[in-house]
């Protein structure tokens, strides 16, 4: 049952609204939505515009977050973080340590598969902003610190770094990795892949740097073929504790 | 604590074993393990040979079973599977369904982070070899159902096509998603993403059809380089509903 | 020895003329210059505007004009015509057929190369536009002929299409192309490509398909990495009779 | 008409021998075959076992060489050759430099194209080989240097380096080039990329690199799809002087 001050995504067709339940009045092209109605509400239910046009109620996944979520910076892209979740297996038993936080994109995703995770992030509006985004997506079990990842402790199963990586980044990240759990290092540049890859395999074993070039493809009436756009983001590097 | 019957896996260095606490005498060539001995310890504690060789006893993730799991054909790829739960933003609230089985990797993989998973493997010597693969990972929460996922009932938040995809398969995965969530569909061939990709557009909204092509960068004395090789697996089409 | 009404790249920095000799006065940001005076210089020149900046005159090569001939759409890409030369092997031995011609950006490429060019196109408008590109690349040997290839005759070592290919295009290439040599077929998508695949392995040998995924790398302050952009543009088909 | 001493494939079905004309005779599974029967056919001649088995003599393309030469190392595959002759488009009036040789199959291409060319190998033994190849290849417009490539001299239109690159030879090659001319540098390794694109980025204007993922497209009984092999040879760093 959806309660107040809630996100929702309310679609029709094309359209879609990030709204939040109970917060006055939402105008549309289609008329207008009285958004404290939502409340009560089940997921997937239909709220109607004064004009009679009925959107679907959507409880938003962290996709619908990538879409709406505000950023400070360009998160990092679904495919990237796929990978980091394949090739680390993350699951519910785990305990994750994310730096840096961004948007929190990231720790969203994270946050809706591990047991818990503490995001670092060093500039401290952008902690804010996270952990608007974070409130929003209802995870209790994310934490942002607005603190270096340096100074962080625990112990982890997986330690993601998404920053300006340095050798004493990766250092730190041995330090609080578990036996038999991953560092995953995203960098876009070569140069800071080779410097973790080096970092890292003096540490590390099974270390492995990938890169998932995306291509989308195209359907349409002349034919099948693929989107003349290939996106290069960056490079992810896999190490075990 | 490690119990009796549970797989773990046991590493020094480069040498991996996948072994069952309890089952008899392990012969290495660094010595004889006592398998028995691993019941009762923790997780990350040493196991010696009878030769002071140590172990260390690691808790099987994803990424081992992918490595180590009795395998019925060739399994999705971590890159893939990623490229599924990132998508659709796969997390602990949703119930997936996923067919057919195979090997059961992608359902161990989702069987971590989702509530529920059902998944449907029509080849009854392939769902019996998943089912225990399954068993082996510790999911409690991932029922192997011998059957075409025709048959399959219910409401899924995620519903993921990993068989020979014919048109009925996508219509019947848009009667089991629940409005919101997401039809993840793998494809080898061309031939079948176009049909399913056309498939999906008559009934979903949000089809995008994605190659991940993955690849490996080497560091070696003399340089860093792309691997030569990138492998293509296949498509995977992604509609929401 | 530069004659009149010869094409030249007037170049100073990154500004690039693509003139005439003899035509007239050139009005440029830094001052004026007399096409006039071109006449009889030799490549590699200097000439100067009125304002006293020079510029080198360069002859333009294959490269200069694909960025500076008028196109009647987009052309193929240099990526792509040097698959086709260096599959086929292309050299100043070789009478080649190249249909349809386009903005002729292939014909003059492969004008500089082989022995002969029988270039076909069948939109008029289109092989007059091509005509005048390569009259404007002084090349003596491309023959443009505004008519469908089905109607060429003659013997070829590599046969070339860039069109709308059907079956019967590839039988007749059959029939052109001496024993030992190639036809070179040019598809954006995928069905076309699977078409002239299967339409060449019933009568060619050595049949494959290519794609060459080009990626510019760029270097700048933050470091190295590929670009953004990966540019599908088609697939490659080469087969031998 | 084919003289004593000439280069040839004979070929059948998918059978292909690499011969000479004149030298002895040839044991194949279909019979055999009396080279000296070859002096004084023309291409496409047929030549018989001597159980009747016909076999199509072929003039060597540069194609051939490539597949049947001696070689003295992995030579620079087709795409990447292409890429070459596309970005610096290569032609019949053009002064050619290449270095280093390797087994020649670039300067055979090249040779073939251009006016003349001057191939500079720094080990005497891979310069006798490639001298070899390139007589076999017929083409006496290209010559073998046994030097370093810091000791040519001349004007070229396009100076190729296929070697470990250093800034002198950057420098160097400057130097040799006219203006309007290019310079193409082949390397394996990110390290030497940049290192060469720096140092051509320093004197040259208009400087790309590029890589060329080549793939095949595989087409079966049970459909289309990319070959999972994409091979990464290296990067190709074009500016122009």
């Amino acid at each position: 049952m959806i309660e107040e001050g809630e996100r929702l995504v309310l679609v029709l067709g094309t359209r879609e609204y990030y709204v939040r339940a109970g917060e006055g009045t939402l105008s549309t092209d289609l008329g207008m939505l009285d958004l404290a109605s939502l409340i009560g509400m089940d997921y997937g239910g239909i709220i109607a515009t004064h004009l009679g046009k009925e959107f679907v109620v959507r409880r938003p996944r962290a996709t619908d977050f990538f879409a709406h979520a505000s950023r400070t910076g360009a998160p990092m892209l679904p495919k990237d973080i796929g990978m980091v979740i394949a090739y680390t297996g993350m699951n519910r038993n785990d305990d994750v340590l994310d730096a840096g936080t961004g948007s929190g994109i990231a720790a969203i995703y994270f946050g809706g598969i591990a047991r818990q995770v503490v995001t670092c992030e060093v500039r401290p509006e952008f902690a804010k902003k996270a952990e608007k985004n974070i409130r929003d997506a209802g995870l209790e079990n994310v934490e942002v610190r607005a603190c270096d990842v340096l100074e962080a402790d625990g112990e982890y199963d997986v330690v993601h770094l998404d920053l300006g990586v340095r050798e004493e980044h990766i250092a730190h990240a041995y330090r609080l990795v578990r036996p038999g759990g991953y560092l995953a290092c995203y960098t876009p540049f070569i140069e800071q892949m080779s410097a973790a890859y080096d970092a890292a395999a003096n540490l590390f074993s099974e270390v492995h740097t990938y890169e998932c070039m995306e291509r989308e493809m195209t359907r349409g009436s002349r034919g099948t073929r693929p989107s003349t756009r290939v996106g290069h983001s960056g490079y992810i590097t896999i190490a075990r504790r």
